[in-house]
């Protein structure tokens, strides 16, 4: 079996149990996460072959956070380490209208130390049918970037898919760079985008800016400027509150548009990784499915996320087809 | 007072805290439960004198099972001992979408070892106004029938109250016998039915299978079929997702149908046993009350279930009484 | 900056975690807290500067309390000790309709032995812009009544402001006065008034029984018996069940009657100190902005405490201005 | 089987968990005990019958206290209920040098209202064949000393053992009562002594005061001073420090003197009710033993005792016969 | 780098926190172990390269016990899964006197079932240069030992080192097959053996029993007994009580006998595992340094993992060596 | 009262409960420490009035510091926040021949930004008597180089008194000034010297090292080449392993040289902050006793702090005379 391969920071999470505040707390949580292993950690719970590639710190809780990994069956063989400290995240998990809270120390990660000598692309690759990157590896340091931007440079070689989510997060991005450009860049690599309006507003660095409604429009503006992408995805999010969202998606795919109905998330357990299950659902359903299917099972995936605790979803295949057939009545798996 | 008997397998449950799945967990919530020991405890809980029959391993698990059904006041002296361990099960709390996950290790529990010469059933239904059983235990083993067709036997003869909860689960029943055979013949000696269209429909086994809108149809064919069989209760549970659901009950005693409205809970903090506090009200009301009301305070009873952790339901009669008044408000007693 | 004053009891909390029932739990909770200090932790965590003066017992437990208010920065130099123990009180909380449930040990705690000789109320108003009090105090014993009465007579002296919250709770009351003689001996010292209809008719005392909708007519009634009242607030929760509420407030200044719309309250966190953070919401509201303004400040402040555990409002100022401005998305703040 | 009665108070037990101080904390254990419970539990798990009288609240704690003592099958149908609040402790566990600390809060505890009307002692020492009190009973009000009273004068005359632990604890005492005068009057209705020189020069009242070197020559003073008593046990304590001790004891029959070696107990767990331990396992012995191995029982009972949480001996006959045996390896019993 | 293997059945643990029994519980803490299992994850953790080979349950159950082994680096490739509970074990853990109690749950657990047609042992053992079993294996079925004992022949065909902690444990084997047969069946496969004088007798069959001072002689009677046995490595435990304890060792290699110092573990944290960390010590030890040193490196593991709870032992190899280079002091690794 | 002044970084320490390493644990404990706030902290326990001075970050970890620290009544009016994180330190507590390991992420932390111009000494100093610095502080920056030296230039003109713990810790110094020069440079500002051999030897930076047996030798040296040190204390701990200690204390004065006995702290709950303990002791008893007293509160103080959980001493000043009066008995403080 082919390898899917993601690349990117592994954080430490830490909040208080519950709707605690640190205030409050004595006690925290502890939990691995960051944007891509969480994509790669879900596509191995859908049963898929995944590796990550990252650099962490070389200490106990270096240590810790690979073997977290390894849980999952994700290879961490290809893991450097370093001598600076692992990124850090501190949570306070709101509620109704109180909206949850994140402090990061991630700015002098061991992550943001990675440089592409560290990481053998040719190799990886060699086993690699699919290669996933978000927006936030590139904001981090050059080093990043620049480790990024050669493995995409060789997946585009190789014909390897390239799935991207170039969120723009405005608070990183300190090391020069222009976000724009070099988001940009790296989508000339990559086939399937997954972002919205405000994503593709952002790269496409036009004066125009697209409303909400336009999505088929930006969508051919957008793979009009990046002939590479393929498809558009983009999940859609209507808060009731911090802990009553509605889940939906819509596609484009260049020759038909395509949405489904609301997941409707009454009570949230943890909307962190939410996104990245409905990345993971998308990777893994292209593979298996048609467009408007995969869709149906990322959106699925996204959804079912909303119920685990922690940064990763855990749901099987089995599970979320469950949901596509209508299983939401809280009958027990015996 | 004269004591109400019940007789089942005491399990132990553990489940990770909250909505985590094991693979989060490395700590585990533990109760004692079961169907039958679960109605036991409630109508202790509405102030009946109850003495529970079973069998438990006779080892530090087993003192602790005990010791957690005496906490209740109900009588345990009718408990006997095995060599085998008791019976476990673990639990995956779902949510919103995400269903409950339940996975056992009973099959050689030491419940499944009782025979009917270690119940003195003459000495234990001397005292006894009720016996109460359920399509668990004949499911168990030839030794759990035996013993249960003894007890309900000699309740027969003396006129004792015998409720009935066939509930029909496939995964168990693995010792031999034919489960609608062995579900028929207890029914014979039963005196109230808890259940609906689904019980029905097994337990009559003819090619004819009622809708659910067939309710009192089906129930004037179960009693035709079992003439001892004077009302039947049914529970109906409408489910909008795995942490929300509408509880509502009806009934059909030979001589009128009735049903009550719907209760709405919004926010399951347990169901597990919900299904046993409508037969603890049942069993309860139907010494107090008239039929209708009865299964209004069973309903109730079962409504505030979901509110509880565990498997128990700690409601007093007090308690059940003030949301059949209304008081649903959260307002504090103080 | 001058200082707002509160006084009263501080009351040790106990609950089990979650939803449990004492009988389930070998692990409590525990907060401090008390109607007025409620109030002063929650003004001073809007940046005010806030004494609070009480009287705790004498050992560990003593100590601790005080250590919590000063967590809070909250000036604890005029709290007093005694040997007799702190008020405690126990908690269940409910959900869904099965109401929390609350016990009291408080009727021979340290604050029941206040007199007035040990609060030096004329260094203690020196630096005071503003004193609250609520009808608990009163309630408690002749001590805490003559030494809240002394402070509210100096401060009416020195023309401070005085907010009553004259909360009249039935099983309190226990030392031999009459509440309503004392609760509107205490009013005609005050400048605001929080409560509603029940607490307006409690205080006039009159044949006529106001309803729910007599609002105005009400708070005109009281302003004409207390002419230093000026401007009446009331708070109304409309609870669908013990986990979802919504909640709304009025006001009359003498000038206008003004309502704001609901706060859809879904998933509630915990539900005491409500009262109070609406409270601290107004008193700080009314020194910065108009009333109407004031009362959805404090509307919101009161809709935001339901999403935090324990009895205080931890929300800041912009926390509450982020609420008006509609933010209620569940977005992070990073 | 007859019953072994035990009255007083049973107090709600409040600790941080492990050696953490309550300014540390926000979560406290919580167990019942009570120095005369505790013997009641200790000797019910050596499989006696035992029935504990007492007064506890009527609100969910009281319920909880006796939940927890039905848990040990301890008959709790002699408890009455009160409107007063449980009596509670709270409790710092020291380590090393460090000593523990105790705060309570009793004094006006539900116990401390039971009257002599509230408990028949004519049925319940119809089925009894033991007695045991200590002096923290009459301590406490004037109500519980009568009522303790009353029961001895029975018990005496119906020739039941009455066992006597009268530590004199001086912080109680406050009701009028002359603390001295009270002890000598119950023990004279007593026929085991169960304490050392500084209860004997207590309740001796001369001048002289016997040295822990003179403990056969103070027990013949006892004795000829209530000669109802028969037998003295005296239990030593050796301290290291909070964290290790040693436990040895002596005892006079009024024919022999005999003293045991010590208990090194290295790691102390919990020494709360090591006293009693002691006590309980007196009492079972002497009823199957001589006094030596009644002696050696009990020090072994009190030894392990320091090795359980919470106030109460878990061990049964064969546990602390294992460690007369020898068998103190640290093997594991599977 | 060739691989390590260890054969045999994982089992969950679990226990409530600290030293508190299942009656004061409601938590329990779980891990997952088994003598080999533990032996394999030891090793790994000494960086070796380790496959364990097992059949778990094929519930969620399962899943979080290869997650588990897994964390570690072990490889799980060759679990297999069955329909049957994962095996169960519940522990008490004693302090000073009083002993840690095991009750078991294992006895129709899924490794119990596993068959000889279940194991590639020919693809496994094409990358092994070591395997490892214990006694407990072929007690358990009959199915275990047939599957072990295939493995064991083409080991020895292979030249591949098998080392045997052939520990007897008289409680399992009910299977039919005579311990002393089996056990000395396999042994004749075996290189190193590790175990006492006990398991000397035991084995050997004579009508001669060694005493614990005869250690060579036993040892030259059970290499000629067993040819293939080069070398027997004895750990000695001296219990002080069931929380301090001496570790040292002994070793026969044919030439040369050599003991150890004690080490003093004053502070027992857990012990379950230690004689696994003891064999896994070894197994490293031979492959890198001479018998005496090997013996010291194994004994300071087995010493080392008295300080972590769980199983499992966590030291490293410069950890072992830290503790043999004589760094006990408590000095920080910062 | 006039303040003493405490100046230095203010982390968030991190670990697993109990001794469990990270890898095992899902939930970590958090204290703040920092080696002079524990200083003033247990020197606010002892009643002086403390103010510390530090950099902590402008996000809610920086709030939950600065609340932690008010929670003893320390002031926290000079603390200034940056944008930077706060620093954090990750703990594994070992336990026997276990050590513990620490993992600092400090190096880009809020405090290591401060500047001369962030802390208005002038004021501060106004009301101050003592201010205690350790060479932790001039480790980590330039800015924290400066603005300490800035505030002992002044404490020097104004005669304050100046301690001086000149820890060096070679793992830090990062930022290009020579630690010795640096250290000597502070120290001659300073009047106590709380520091051993080690300590000595590297701020002497002769050719001679002094051995541990040299210390008056050592001492005079010292203060030969800082003539403003009048005193020279010294900790001196004798590990048995990392769970048992004893620790004494030695002094030179210039006059006399005194050595206190050692205390045997046979079971050591948390060893961090035990020299700040001492320091503190140090710090209140030289303004209340002769310096011999003095050293003997300070170990006093020290032996207690092993037995609290955090960093922080919570020692009052009877409980530490309790001590020093040979209270270790573990009596009930009642």
């Amino acid at each position: 079996m082919k390898q899917i391969i993601t690349f990117g920071e592994v954080l430490m999470r830490l909040s208080p149990e519950g709707n605690k505040k640190f205030i409050q707390a004595n006690l925290l949580e502890f939990y691995f996460g960051g944007t891509e292993v969480n994509v790669g950690i879900s596509i191995a719970n859908f049963g898929e072959k995944v590796k990550h590639i990252s650099c962490v710190s070389n200490d106990f809780v270096g240590d810790t956070a690979i073997s977290y990994i390894q849980k999952f069956g994700v290879s961490t063989s290809a893991i450097v380490r370093s001598d600076r400290p692992l990124g850090v995240y501190f949570l306070e998990v709101g509620a109704v209208m109180r909206p949850s809270s994140i402090s990061y120390n991630r700015s002098h990660s061991s992550f943001s130390e990675i440089k592409p000598e560290m990481v053998n692309w040719t190799n990886t690759l060699k086993k690699a049918k699919w290669i996933h990157w978000t927006g936030i590896t590139p904001a981090l340091s050059k080093g990043a970037y620049d480790t990024l931007k050669a493995g995409l440079l060789l997946a585009k070689e190789k014909g390897i898919a390239v799935s991207a989510d170039p969120t723009y997060r405005k608070g990183l991005w300190k090391y020069g760079e222009n976000a724009q450009e070099v988001l940009a860049d790296l989508l000339s690599y990559s086939t399937i985008f997954i972002g919205g309006i405000n994503e593709i507003n952002e790269v496409l660095e036009s004066n125009y800016e697209f409303s909400n409604d336009d999505f088929i429009e930006a969508s051919k503006a957008l793979m009009k400027k990046f002939p590479s992408i393929e498809k558009v995805f983009d999940k859609i999010r209507t808060p009731i509150n911090a802990s009553w969202h509605k889940i939906r998606a819509r596609m484009w795919n260049g020759k038909e548009f395509r949405e489904t109905s609301d997941f409707d998330i009454t009570h949230i357990i943890d909307r962190i990784g939410t996104g990245d299950a409905f990345a993971a659902g998308l990777i893994y359903g292209l593979q298996e499915f048609d467009d408007y299917k995969s869709m149906e099972f990322a959106s699925a995936a996204c959804a079912l996320k909303h119920t685990y605790e922690g940064d990763v979803n855990y749901a099987t295949v089995s599970e979320v087809m469950g949901i596509l057939d209508g299983n939401v009545s809280g009958r027990f798996n015996r």
